[in-house]
């Protein structure tokens, strides 16, 4: 859709339409009182957005189409589910991944999984491969700690969520984990979504800190036109003037994303607040809201964790958030799904 | 909490020193290996903060006492409640407020408020001086618009929230009003805050789009600090870079400021999303995540709204919403305040 | 412009098309791939577009025509400009005006004065009415500063720029000042905009700190419509996550404005940076990006300041900036307006 | 630094004076009226800053040290400079880097290498890797595009710069380019900026485009203390909530920098600004900001590129925008870096 400005001319217009139609495209003019707007009609990814900005006559372009397409409602209108080692993801049932921000020892993961498996969580996080932004900071355990999560899924059945950073990790990660997990940070890191597209496992895919909502979108669709279906989507907080919280929780992204994708959605209210004092709360919002599941940092000693210790909650904050967000489900029609408790 | 330089020599630290002594306060040296920092004791207030700016060896200014003091917790504990024509804010039940935007004519207002009474609502919004971002929309009726809510609190029992634009304004609006409401565009209109905080009326102040949470608790300390202590905030969206949304609710804000601050808070879902078709959503949200009450935006025919009909819900689905609130409140241990229904 | 889903019915197409019909417009379709666009033709200020929300068909609603009409270009094609006091703004000489953030006493309102003048600055600016964030800060001495900026001007002959923080002011302040200052807080406070508007005076209106380039021109609409066609825009920096600086200069806004209104566009470089230390290095890229003007704060001892002393330069690095920017000036192919000095 | 609640127990106090010590540090103890401030003195790296947001009787903690270190000027205090292929980089000259956003073909990346040649440009700038939003664009040539690159240095005598997307992709970047650069998308890609750190190639590192100016120096910090000192800072725009251009430069951050790092410090204005129109303008205010050079997209037949066109400027733009920036670079005292013409 291309706004002419109000003075332009006939001949300014008749070269636009020129060029369309050399695109092998069609134009369709509207001629308003103070505008002409010329509608372009066809495969529009043919179209060189940009040339349009060099004509003089031009004022605005403005695209009417969606850039996603297997992401969109429009495309698979009913929503999209898939198991995480027996957990529905996207169902009926809420699902709840808990851990700590960083696996750092065998004994603190060992701990922390019995302790999610006991409260009622359905699969495990941590990260071997950290993040950081400093180069000072504790980098990850790397494969060792990938060893130590496999070793919990053994002893808990629940299954793995772990980061892969970069595309040669994600063969590695993808051996261990049920769960890859691309951060923030790699949100559009397209050589790893390439890779991600490719790996046959679940990815929860987390919004950048300053992506839209299309945006995000459109990162899925990188996955998705790879090849790989099973991709949630994770709101954890986007960048704004807001000082009083480490991420402002952009809780209009789960109702908004619910409505433009079948993709399961999951908020991750550690890192949408950065402050355990705030995590219960958001996360009963994010399901109120109508969130597929949760994704929080639980550490067994907060103040010890070596990364984001300030944002964790302990197992026994755990099971209340639990507990809460349990009524919250049944509060909005859903249920918390069925617990791996027994079943390990 | 001033931060020195890392080179900066004895003789610059002296001098801050002395102008600290001068200002009849305490300076305070802790030598750290790689800056001194400098603690300034007693009543800050004194601090004339810019004046280290200029200081050489000076690097940075650290404010530690938080700049308002009535509006907060650590001065008054306990949350404040106060009554709304015998509705109690900031109490155990959920307070619904709502209403359309402007008010249009006599048979929309009473019509909206009758629907409002109906579905279980606790007070009537609408606007009688509209601020509108063009000069060639549709500004409110005015003194007439003040008249038609009397005449519908009269009907109904509602009591009326509608909003002062200017301090003249002020006893005009307070003479028809039950609270006076402080739009977002004027959180920092500080002529209008020193009005509201003469005027024995409570008063809902919004926070600006661009408002940090602190701004909004000292622009509620303007209200406090000139004696009327009968104030509620407002969360009604923050400007961000996402543009699915109006704006984004800071749902953070909630807990935030039910931590911070003893007032009332109560979120505007319909000016925080922008759009009707997430207003229910985000107002299950915001009881899940502690807010006091509801501002909603309810219209009969939303279609024919003269402002802001796109975020109006019908009184159909605001007796829905109202239905989902009560199970979110009764999901975080509250409830519903008692409705205004038989006492009219 | 109506951008329908992909998969409406005929039947809603009628509908809207029925709708825009019924007030007086006309619609005009435009049937793409995957989309039919409907565009209205006629005055769209009849348009109630929030009636368009509530369709079931529709996707989205894009506004074509811009929303301001006096303000734009292609209203007014060639650059505006008045004179100020003998000066010209909006011409080809670059005009500074310069002062403290507040009025202190009448010595330091005249010492500054005198400063500006040998330095070359073409106007004064000082705030007689002060907007705090905090109520326990200085509020300004009122009409008392008023009176000593009057002398000031008598003295110097510099015109004089201070701020009316509310509509029954603004008599009072248009007594005294040659340029009535609208702050950043109040850009939508309309009420204020409004009586700007019947003043015989230049208005300098100042961006809101979250204020798009659009709403600034629609601010100025609301003065340009109500009469007074001497507006200039002042950029002052907008808040962004960024925290080394207290806003963010928007830059860009200077091209984007000159291009998109004939109004003269000056920066505040003190605001826009906080941070006296940057003033003279972003006074310089304003000029290069093609502004018409400065307004700088400048107090003879910023340490002793009452507010803003932090982002005040002293005479002597103002003399310095006016010198520079005449460099600037000249690279451009502009020249610093004609000094007052010697015709007071 | 810890700040203490005003009501904490001199137990808690205790506390975390304990914990400190155990660190092998030292605690140092500030007492106020409303607060106790208690500082950490020794290497802070030592600080697991989270264990404290769990504390009780804590309010607050603040870092006085910067997290960075190479990169700052504390510790270089001066102005770092290396040589491009002869070109110095963070001298007194400006330096220019030019070229297409993508190289599209052998053909158009000759032609405008010469023509940056012409104008006076100092490097060739061209992807062959593309980062693009949609996995449906143009990705690039691979290393088709660095063999053009490659030839167009031999015959022009530029320097090349381009992208390197993933730590694999370095090695194979760094065989043809002269500088490497990390993208917006990539600034926290840690995996890959160890990789360029390791690289005997200068790097350009462009700030992301939500990334504060601390996390850019941290993010330089991490190619630094890999061993690689050529690394310039390049900003390229902010997201933020204005909506007419694609991007707003930060152009505070260009003192600020200077001010901060020893690095030198680059303007990409096409990126910045993301229209054509205003490239001129913004190159120009970041010259008269303090920049040491700029990097600007320039194509043949801007309306004809594949990727960017809208923001491209065309040699004919191109050469007067070098002209105006040769008079602002003389206006600060400085002056564009010797030409290549004639070398080649």
């Amino acid at each position: 859709m291309i706004v002419m400005k109000g003075e332009c001319s006939q001949k300014e217009i008749n070269e636009v339409v020129e060029v369309i139609k050399n695109w092998g495209l069609d134009a369709h003019l509207s001629q308003g009182e103070e505008h002409t707007v010329i509608g372009i009609v066809g495969d529009t990814r043919k179209v060189q957005r940009e040339y349009f900005l060099h004509v003089q006559g031009i004022e605005r372009i403005i695209p009417i189409s969606r850039p996603y397409k297997i992401a969109s409602r429009e495309f698979i209108p009913q929503s999209s589910s898939f198991p995480l080692d027996g957990v529905e993801m996207g169902g009926e049932g809420v699902v709840i991944m808990a851990g700590p921000c960083a696996v750092e020892s065998r004994s603190q993961i060992m701990e922390t999984a019995q302790a999610v498996l006991e409260a009622g969580g359905h699969a495990l996080r941590g990260g071997a491969f950290k993040p950081r932004t400093s180069p000072y900071s504790f980098q990850g355990l790397g494969e060792e700690g990938l060893e130590y999560l496999a070793e919990a899924r053994e002893k808990t059945g629940l299954p793995i969520v772990t980061e892969a950073m970069s595309p040669e990790q994600v063969p590695l990660v993808a051996k261990y984990a049920d769960v890859l997990q691309i951060g923030a940070r790699n949100m559009q890191n397209f050589a790893l979504l390439h890779a991600a597209g490719e790996a046959m496992k679940p990815v929860l895919l987390k919004r950048g800190m300053s992506a839209t909502v299309e945006e995000l979108l459109m990162a899925a669709e990188y996955i998705l036109s790879h090849g790989n279906r099973q991709v949630m989507l994770c709101e954890r907080g986007i960048r704004t003037f807001e000082t009083s919280t480490r991420n402002t929780t952009d809780i209009n992204a789960i109702p908004v994303l619910k409505e433009q994708t079948h993709l399961p959605v999951v908020l991750d209210p550690s890192h949408s607040t950065g402050n355990w004092r705030y995590v219960t709360a958001i996360a009963r919002a994010g399901i109120a809201a109508g969130a597929d599941g949760l994704i929080v940092e639980v550490h067994p000693r907060p103040q010890e964790a070596v990364s984001d210790g300030g944002q964790s909650i302990t197992p026994e904050r755990f099971q209340e958030m639990i507990q809460q967000v349990c009524m919250i489900s049944e509060a909005v029609g859903r249920s918390i799904a069925p617990s791996k408790v027994g079943k390990a």
